[in-house]
């Protein structure tokens, strides 16, 4: 067995889960104790540059398309016209820029507390903020939870909870008061789609997610599952809730005409990101 | 960050994909060196139990299902009907056991060089070899690479190659000569399904593989994902070979009716993991 030598190799350890995943890395680029959190992004030998919060792997330049793609492209897919769209969380801007893609979009508002990690990713990794410039794009660093209480009924189409786990910082963004207003502030017609955790390792978590959008009022919900190799077991989840309707609406035409390119999304995983694998289907039921 | 002390962890560590996998241990149970290879079995926090080949993790109790299933049953269902098969590698029982789920399969010889595998499994990993004992079963410890050279041309349905990575004891089975002797004991109709390695993380393995199926002559090739949280970047794949075919036949009327219960596989995930994302699509094509 080898060793794993804490100067060349950052472990994301869960001891509740009974896993650890490890990547090796060459340096340390960054450290910063922000505001809110402990931000570290390090150079790796295999998976370009990454970054932790608080010691947690929240992305690397390989891999981090698998995330932001499902985040971003399914439920843009899946809504009729989505011209309004924030984002609550997501500071390292690769779901922003996944959103801006589609020229249907006219609007799209980041909403994240820590405008660290906003800085630090236009530093370190540009790949992911190069749209940020896009004139239909704003960042705002103030609290996402407050926002969307203040928010005015009916304004958006579209919302991305793009957020750490649920304790800590991010803890408020998984509970019914946050998604209830979520629902008030979407339109008719409207979704919200949150990261929803590894299905495997932590249904509990997932089974939360969708228990609280239900009481919340959301009249549907649909999980979809995708890889994602450097998070808890390497299979993660996101998760629709449709405010009045059935999430069964699909602008498949459009998906397989995509004018863009992607990595991981298209209108054949689109469809098979949500059959649901038999211990998920009952877990659900 | 925290040291993963390794007392406490068994760590999967490839230096050449820089990754590392850990699961916590709370024992050791078992340690020997067969003729073959290193042999290893750990008491996990989380996992159940744990089986190591030299140093390499290879299943546990919690989360094999998913390997095992879909190594199985798409195979299976892909084959009008299936009477006769047989398991290269395998040791473990665990592929044999879903196999012999079929009521429609006849015979099935698992064909593991090491017989201790199967030995170790049996004391530690009870529930793989439940099915050990059904008269269709033989267990033959031979070598796999010879034994398919020396079958009779056209005697067998579906060959299942379920073994370590193609280095070491295992790398025979990845090759042109293993492949043409296996479409040569097939029947028409037959399919040959190999484990063929991470996607994502291990992509030129899995194109030699297809590529030397091919050069064996096989039609038709068909590459299946799914998860596999203890394998690199907890997604794995399978990959089907058609002898003279082209593997779009499905009995899928059968696979929503399984008289069996599963964890991971049903007719949706059938379909579902046989969908290329567009990295690999392209890396396919």
């Amino acid at each position: 067995m080898h060793k794993l030598d804490e100067n060349q190799w950052v472990s994301d350890v869960w001891p509740d889960l009974g896993t650890a995943f490890s990547l090796k890395i060459s340096a340390k680029l960054h450290e910063e104790q922000s505001p809110f959190q402990r931000i570290a992004v390090y150079e790796t030998s295999h998976f370009g540059r990454l970054m932790t919060i608080d010691g947690i792997i929240m992305l690397t330049d390989r891999d981090n398309f698998h995330y932001h793609e499902m985040l971003a492209h399914p439920a843009l897919y899946n809504h009729p016209a989505p011209r309004n769209v924030v984002i609550i969380g997501g500071g390292d801007c690769g779901t922003l820029k996944e959103v801006l893609k589609h020229d249907e979009v006219e609007s799209v508002i980041q909403i994240d507390i820590d405008e660290r990690v906003t800085r630090v990713a236009e530093e370190y990794f540009p790949a992911l903020c190069e749209s940020n410039g896009d004139p239909r794009a704003t960042l705002a660093f103030i609290d996402g939870i407050r926002w969307m209480a203040e928010a005015p009924a009916e304004s958006v189409d579209l919302i991305i909870v793009d957020s750490t786990d649920p304790v800590g910082p991010a803890e408020g963004l998984f509970n019914v008061d946050f998604y209830r207003n979520c629902r008030r502030v979407l339109r008719s017609g409207g979704i919200l789609v949150q990261q929803s955790e590894a299905p495997f390792l932590q249904l509990p978590w997932l089974l939360d997610i969708r228990a609280a959008m239900a009481e919340a009022g959301f009249m549907s919900r649909k999980t979809l599952s995708f890889p994602q190799p450097v998070y808890p077991s390497g299979f993660y989840s996101a998760t629709l809730a449709g405010k009045d309707h059935d999430l069964g609406f699909f602008r498949e035409a459009d998906a397989r005409a995509k004018p863009f390119v992607t990595e991981y999304y298209n209108a054949g995983i689109h469809r098979a990101s949500a059959v649901l694998p038999e211990f998920l289907k009952r877990a659900l039921d």
